[in-house]
């Protein structure tokens, strides 16, 4: 069972107060599929532009499991984005956001990317969310990440697809706006009504919690002594939730759900080690076993 | 095996996004006492003024399994706090301490009150706390409470309670003043080199962390859709956390704390459903073992 990330492949310069990287490799779907290469192949659908570092591809290719046939070269810059994170990692600032040739993006699946089953949309313009979504011919479990800027200035899109999807991400502030409720919970079953029977809500160091009509499943944060860079923590969340998914008989099922989301948190550990994917990137399966081992013995009462 | 706890009973006055309460009982010796008498007996060492209300003796007395023989009625007005809490209930404004009766306070305890072994030391000043510890003859287990008050005012002090006790109450920002590192693991292991072994980071709505040497105990908050006020939360949660300990064969075993944490947060998860005391007080053992059930389900994959 195979598994389709629509979103970007950026050039990121993150400033956070343990340092800073310049036009590192970024964007979500090269967290995304950092993480859910662990579990199943990942086809990348998303554009870089002409000044994209030969090292940056070399760093992608290497994962293994990674399809990059549909990763598109387009005349121009490719997507860059700037930030900076305060001392206590849990705000950041946007410093500069270059769409490039992110622009005019217009996805377009081959033939053998039509037939993927898993689908992680990623944060981008919820008109090209629906357009993938047009192009998939059987999806099986479809997760949605979005954020202020779409449920502010392209709701009705958004309510759109999230009528299409079976779960979409989002944070505390993100939960509220989209709802107009101010406690997660009931904000989460408000989302419900729009479409999704499963809303994950991203809480950052505090882990996620998910919500659907049967359950809540609380995880936490896998405990680290040192974070670098909280850039992709939320796509590589995804990747191993999809990936994990992706490899068991029914994704609707609420242990199966559980496990999942143990496996994002984990994910999520090992992006936030370092800047850019270096420490994602080095993580072998082994690796996240071992840590999901400690999950376990961490929440165990 | 019954419980000590040295605090305060207080008039509180709070104001919430959902409704406010005037001169209604608080103080954190109630909130503890409230909790911790669903497992042994509690003595409250504190004071109140002439102009305590009778109502609110009652509701004191009515708990059962509260030992009132050392609540010292003073001359002069009772403790008053008012307080202010945000939109997300994450934040509040301290707009009025008056000490009054407090002020002189200088904790006595009766003969039968030195024999008692769990002991919870409120927040209140160190000096009180020392010379509490002082008159106790063999304390089996020492709960700490305190805040920045008197990390930042009162630091020699402080640290001669730390030295003597074996657990310590913080939040966030609290633990990263006592120990100068912004990352909560890193306190806490810079804390425990002052005394206590186990520290316990309060996290409000997304529950509590206990970090030892040996391990560490991740448990979430009790989900609920309605919250109204928090004031107390922490209190509560040391109440369920005291007191579920002392019902136990060894304080210092791994899976008693971690028991003892899961009944602390379900503890504090009656105390925020009501403005006072008005829903812990209601609260029956049986609730709290259903609430832990659920709590145990919460987690579980």
């Amino acid at each position: 069972m195979s598994i389709l990330v629509v979103g970007s492949v950026a050039l990121d310069s993150v400033r956070t107060p343990f340092g800073e990287a310049k036009d590192a490799l970024g964007g979500s779907a090269s967290y995304f599929a950092a993480a859910a290469r662990h579990f199943n192949p990942v086809a990348v659908i998303a554009v870089v532009g002409e000044d994209f570092p030969p090292q940056h591809l070399k760093m992608l290719e290497g994962f293994g499991g990674v399809d990059l046939t549909s990763l598109e070269r387009a005349k121009g810059a490719t997507f860059r984005w700037a930030g900076e994170y305060a001392q206590d990692l849990n705000t950041r600032k946007t410093l500069d956001t270059q769409l490039n040739v992110f622009a005019d993006f217009k996805p377009r699946l081959k033939p053998q990317h039509c037939e993927l089953e898993f689908v992680f949309l990623a944060n981008i313009h919820p008109e090209l969310q629906n357009n993938v979504l047009d192009q998939v011919k059987k999806p099986r479990y479809v997760v949605l990440d979005t954020m202020n800027y779409w449920i502010q200035g392209s709701r009705k899109e958004l309510e759109r697809t999230l009528a299409r999807v079976d779960a979409v991400l989002l944070n505390d502030e993100e939960a509220r706006l989209l709802s107009g409720s101010s406690n997660i919970y009931s904000a989460a079953r408000k989302v419900i009504e729009m479409g999704p029977s499963l809303v994950v809500v991203k809480k950052g160091e505090h882990g996620a919690v998910l919500i659907a009509k049967e359950f809540i499943f609380v995880v936490p944060a896998f405990p680290l002594e040192s974070v670098s860079d909280p850039t992709g923590a939320g796509d590589a969340f995804a990747g191993g939730f999809v990936g994990h998914l992706s490899t068991g008989k029914d994704p609707r099922d609420q242990d199966a759900l559980r496990a999942a989301a143990a496996h994002g948190v984990v994910c999520a550990s090992f992006a936030v080690e370092s800047f850019s994917l270096t420490r994602l990137a080095q993580a072998t399966r082994q690796d996240v076993d071992t840590r999901l081992k400690a999950l376990r013995e961490l929440v165990r009462f």
